[in-house]
């Protein structure tokens, strides 16, 4: 494996999937650290940097989460289940083996050694779409570039990692055990680890052609 | 200049800033498919990828966007200037930078080679905290981390690039303008070009010590 300040950008990027099977060893304190550093190179609105991380690898704590998380996915499991079972065999047994793993993940994310619970403040936040007839996403870009350099350097660490959001769900929950600020809202957990199975690896993802136009909506880039 | 294809991930993260000062010279066709390639392989929920991206470079429609976002920047920059001014000297000179270079960006938009309109869909994701008692924000997590990729990506090619999200104050005249259908929304608009000085280089940013914590709130990372 290349060393972590060897990996090339391109590389990291076009391999960084979602890796939902952890091995429990645990993380040592310099790699943490370059992982963690890499999230604060993240770019935010005027540069406040209105996010905080947690990174949680207390057992009592992360069986708390793992507890808060594994509710909310059964629920949200069985409806894609349903889902699934009426969509053509090509395209179900990709989104299976997904479930499989995300099934996993939620019955054995305490075994993570680390889990990172990413709060921001809304109040640090100017939020220019706050104001719209329809539901908000602008706080999201001081945040979320933060948790995809941590997932980039995570890749370029050998650790598995995948972002979830399910903990919204009981945000009142996980405030509770982690001490978090009222003021403080939680936006994603990323648990990480060093993979189980063959970790990161070839992604699956539509085209430029079908991600992006020229110009104007529904023109294709030449 | 190292190749695109060789520029390491860390060295990337870590040298990505706002460049707001850009040349209109324009951006080869194959420089703009890497970097939108870097955006499509961004994680989103479910892997659905519930946005897309307009590279705009019709002189009327950049013409349009920059109308669109000059009069709420000019707003925007006379409060933040008032802010200044009761600020210590050294935090009011860098913050001063910031401006000057933030105003020359609202004048010279339309200048920019490509304008990148990012958008998205609602309805194609799970927004986890659509009901708490704050702002939303999980919708960003499928976006966000592909304008990030998009970012890291122009760093790499040599193209200067910021995120920007003041367009969503006027989503409206942004979407009629570029025919963006009633139910995608506009999250982010990325002007690049090359650099008309430095480019990107040494960032500002917190510490590891005061972004992250361990186990709890406020506990520091030891």
């Amino acid at each position: 494996m290349s060393k972590p300040e060897d990996v090339r950008l391109y590389d990291a990027m076009s391999t960084t999937r979602a890796v939902r099977r952890l091995k429990p060893d645990p993380v040592p304190d310099d790699v943490l650290r370059r992982v963690l550093q890499a999230a604060t190179w993240g770019p935010t609105g005027a540069n406040v940097q209105p996010w905080r991380v947690i990174a949680v690898r207390d057992v009592a704590k992360k069986e708390r989460l793992q507890q808060l998380y594994a509710g909310p996915w059964r629920r949200y499991a069985k409806g894609h289940q349903a889902l699934l079972d009426s969509m053509p065999d090509g395209v179900r047994a990709a989104q299976e083996r997904m479930l499989g793993a995300a099934n996993y993940l939620a019955e054995h994310m305490h075994e993570a050694p680390v889990l990172l619970v990413f709060c921001f403040n809304p109040a640090l936040m100017a939020i220019t779409d706050a104001g719209l007839d329809r539901v908000s996403v602008v706080g999201g870009a001081s945040v979320y570039p933060a948790v995809q350099n941590t997932l980039l350097a995570c890749r370029a660490e050998g650790l598995g990692c995948t972002l979830t959001t399910l903990h919204c769900l009981s945000e009142g929950d996980v405030k509770e055990a982690l001490a978090i600020p009222d003021e403080w809202g939680v936006c994603a957990v990323v648990p990480i680890g060093y993979p189980l199975l063959r970790g990161h690896g070839p992604i699956s993802r539509n085209p430029v052609e079908k991600m992006a136009y020229a110009d104007s909506w529904g023109t294709p880039l030449s």
